[in-house]
């Protein structure tokens, strides 16, 4: 970040802090779970006792989505509150196509960008990440340099290379060092599902709520990743769902959410503490049974159909927010951004578009402010929400080539002409839904009726607006080098595992959906 | 019914009548509402506040099955307690065809079946039912003719002939006297959805519980039919939902479960009167978005997939049922029968099998007793449930013919192998699934797995064994007859409407799917 804006940001930032108690935040962000995947939410096994609880405790949002149908932008969206197109999360390799960051992945988030903890850190907050950063793994993107005060955790997914030995195994950080990596010292059992990571990091979130409780305010942002495949519990969790080892990671999460609210109940600090569960994108169908439930969704992660960023959501704060409520506000893991400042008395950057909301009229006093979902895949606007219709621009699963290798983003799921293989424009005629009547995408509101004529005009506009004050971002997830892997991450040589890395050959990175 | 079989139904009804306050019964049965449909199993719209509220303060039954994917069958099963093919409600005009009472069908309850109201009323207990009957049309059959001492509503489905005049409309019933008919006395409009029979049905049932709370024992079978098409409202609801039409249904519907509830809680019998809430069948996909929502099973109505017969189940009894508990006893609604009778001091038959269980270690003690499901389409045994595990021995969903002319039971659903248009017969290697991992039936186990011929043999065994001591019913669905329709029901000339029908021609019934 430029001396220029920091500080033009230090302004804005001071001008309007209220005097009040400023609030914790907690955001208990799952990796891949599906909007089904709660009791709460319809998942038959009701295997979730705690999230269950904390809803009827707190406000479920059967409305709310995810930025992004995959893991990277979906999180750079969050922390920035604005769209992967703006941020810089997409890629221009091939049209609407789903990036990440790989750990040959280039980019990761600019500095451009003003980040949540960046703002509350300014606030006077202390900010831990813990688990999946995701948004960049060479040493300038990492958590630190953008706001977080700790970290535990690792900069890409907890998949891959297995210790293949040709390529770095993922390094897991303690703050700004790594201090191992996965499969070498924080072990995952591919085959059995086996691995301790929860109950490290339900102890990590444990430990810093506590530190904290009487210190100045915290944010905790609590990635973790067991619904993520390889799918993992540890040997108490292993075997004891219904629901095999996705159930078993399920359950294991479940209980973690009970042990972070109950320690922020003991410690007093629930009514100052605004906690949000929700998850980064929709289950990933194509992991079949090892794959999380979308509920009466259509398709899952990867696709903007509703099964791929309609998340599971639910906000606790007792005693400010109603017990056992449900709010139809249409809302956005970007809101949190918007939401948090506002509540911990900061401003909102004013210097560009910022695409989250402030929920607290939502949250504290049950309003319903009107406003469109925007679903993006990679570069192309592919679809608006307004109220309870849904405009389709584009269609598209995967390619037929995909496909064909058994890539089904939505398995046993079929609607003509909806869930397409090949990308089709309806920009002219856009595909409505009604998602209220069908929640599952599968009638097609017919173009010559009334309903359509006068809600497609009103959709409409609302994109054409967009796409005219849209400046895009640098897109980050174009460019891939296998010399930017997680060779000899800071602090490798502290425990004498830095690795030698090959030169710079920087290549397109291919993303095949 | 024989004299010589009173006789013996004599001995047993009374034997064993514990001395204890005998418990008063509720069903409240919908009809073609799906699992989906509830706020608690997972609809987005989350609309039934008050059965939402039921399960928090009962149990809620995720694995709860009715005995058939069809009305008919189904209600015979309800209070029989045991499987169509033993009661009679099937066909053997077609193999594994679906069949109903419309009104032109001679058959009906037989007179054999020891129905669920008449015990009751020898052991001491008042029952009415309130809405559809359709265990027969014909006065014989009529519910005061075995064992309810009430009835308001009508013997077929409020659907047709909507007053064409070739046939006769549908008659409603006070008791054993018609006192008018659908779409002449009460309205249905159609086109708007309009009507206010759900209002008449809830007042009925608020008089009938006040007007039985201070004397004998009750029995009340809320069997009301909103959401079967046409679905219906009053103006009070129409508009109201954001489901549109059906949506406006499940609220009117959730609203008299509440007005019944706070009667029964009003009164003080909450804790003396077990409440049950369910669906006769699946929703109804063919129906699109005028159909019910099956959450995550697969297909609907009319088939043996679970999306068919998977309902919505909740039970209720202050101070008995421990509050906001889950069971995944595997129930069927042919267990109400069994558990009704031993609740109120009765025994079951011993001279026939009965099919429903005693819930009351599940209700009272949350036990969970293993005991397998069988799902059959007409004749036929299609499929198997034991623990998580689904066998099917037969696949179909309908014929390519009916098909092709629109008619669709698994819109948007399409899995290789399963749900297939002609009947398939894997009964040498049924196709098995976990419905824990895969509640979709979406991903068949290998039959080469450890898994799949470890659990195949035992559920072979459990048909083989159902198979062998088999005593079907005589089919009561196969003949129908013009002469037989409700031309001139009994009480017409007291009212001056009686028609005149043809003579008698007996033809084969015609069941397409
Ligand atoms: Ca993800
Ligand atoms: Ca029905």
């Amino acid at each position: 970040m430029s001396l220029a804006f920091v500080l033009l940001l230090g302004c804005w930032i001071q001008s309007a802090a209220t005097q009040q108690q400023k609030p914790n935040f907690i955001i208990m962000l799952m990796d891949d779970m599906g909007w089904g995947d709660l009791g709460v939410f319809g998942e038959p096994s009701k295997e979730t006792p705690n999230l269950d609880r904390m809803a009827s405790q707190g406000m479920l949002l059967p409305d709310f989505y995810s930025a992004n149908p995959i893991c990277s932008p979906s999180r750079a969206s969050l922390l920035s509150g604005r769209l992967p197109i703006r941020n810089g999360f997409y890629t221009t390799n091939a049209h609407a196509h789903d990036s990440y960051t790989p750990q040959d992945i280039v980019g990761g988030i600019p500095d451009t960008e003003i980040l949540l903890p960046e703002v509350l850190q300014k606030l006077g907050y202390r900010s831990k990440i813990i688990g999946k950063w995701h948004l960049g793994q060479q040493p300038q993107y990492h958590p630190l340099m953008h706001g977080f005060d700790e970290w535990f955790g690792a900069p890409n997914c907890h998949f891959g290379p297995f210790d293949d030995k040709t390529q770095p195994n993922i390094p897991v950080f303690r703050d700004a060092d790594m201090i191992g990596r996965y499969y070498e010292d924080y072990l995952i059992d591919k085959k059995t599902g086996e691995s301790n990571l929860t109950q490290i990091f339900i102890q990590e979130a444990l430990t810093f709520i506590e530190q904290q409780a009487n210190k100045k305010p915290f944010f905790l942002y609590w990635a973790v990743d067991a619904t993520h495949e390889p799918v993992y519990a540890s040997t108490k969790f292993l075997g004891k769902s219904q629901r095999g080892r996705y159930g078993d990671a399920v359950q294991e999460l479940d209980y973690g959410v009970g042990q972070i609210l109950q320690k922020v109940n003991e410690l007093g600090i629930a009514n100052d503490t605004l906690v949000i569960f929700s998850s980064d994108n929709g289950g990933a169908t194509y992991a079949k049974e090892m794959g999380g439930n979308n509920g009466p969704f259509l398709c899952g992660k990867q696709t903007t159909f509703e099964g791929g960023v309609r998340e599971p959501t639910i906000a606790y704060m007792p005693g400010r927010i109603p017990a056992g409520v449900v709010s139809h506000q249409l809302g956005s893991l970007m809101d949190l951004y918007t939401t948090f400042i506002t509540l911990a008395g900061g401003k909102i950057p004013t210097d560009r578009i910022v695409d989250g909301i402030d929920l607290s009229p939502s949250l504290f006093k049950h309003a319903v402010q009107e406003r469109p979902i925007f679903y993006y895949r990679g570069n192309e606007l592919m679809a608006v929400r307004l109220r309870q219709y849904k405009a389709h621009f584009w269609t598209w699963t995967n390619g037929l080539d995909e496909f064909n290798k058994g890539i089904n983003f939505c398995p046993g799921e079929e609607i003509e002409g909806v869930t397409t293989h090949e990308q089709m424009n309806h920009t002219a005629e856009p595909l409505l839904f009604h998602l209220g009547r069908d929640p599952g995408e599968k009638y097609i509101i017919k173009p010559s009726s009334p309903e359509y004529k006068q809600v497609i005009q009103e959709i409409m506009m609302i994109a054409d607006d967009h796409r005219k004050k849209l400046v895009p971002g640098v897109p980050q997830l174009n460019m891939c080098d296998e010399s930017v892997m997680n060779w000899a991450p800071p602090g490798c040589h502290k425990i004498e595992r830095c690795l030698q890395g090959p030169k710079s050959k920087p290549y397109k990175c291919f993303w095949p959906h």
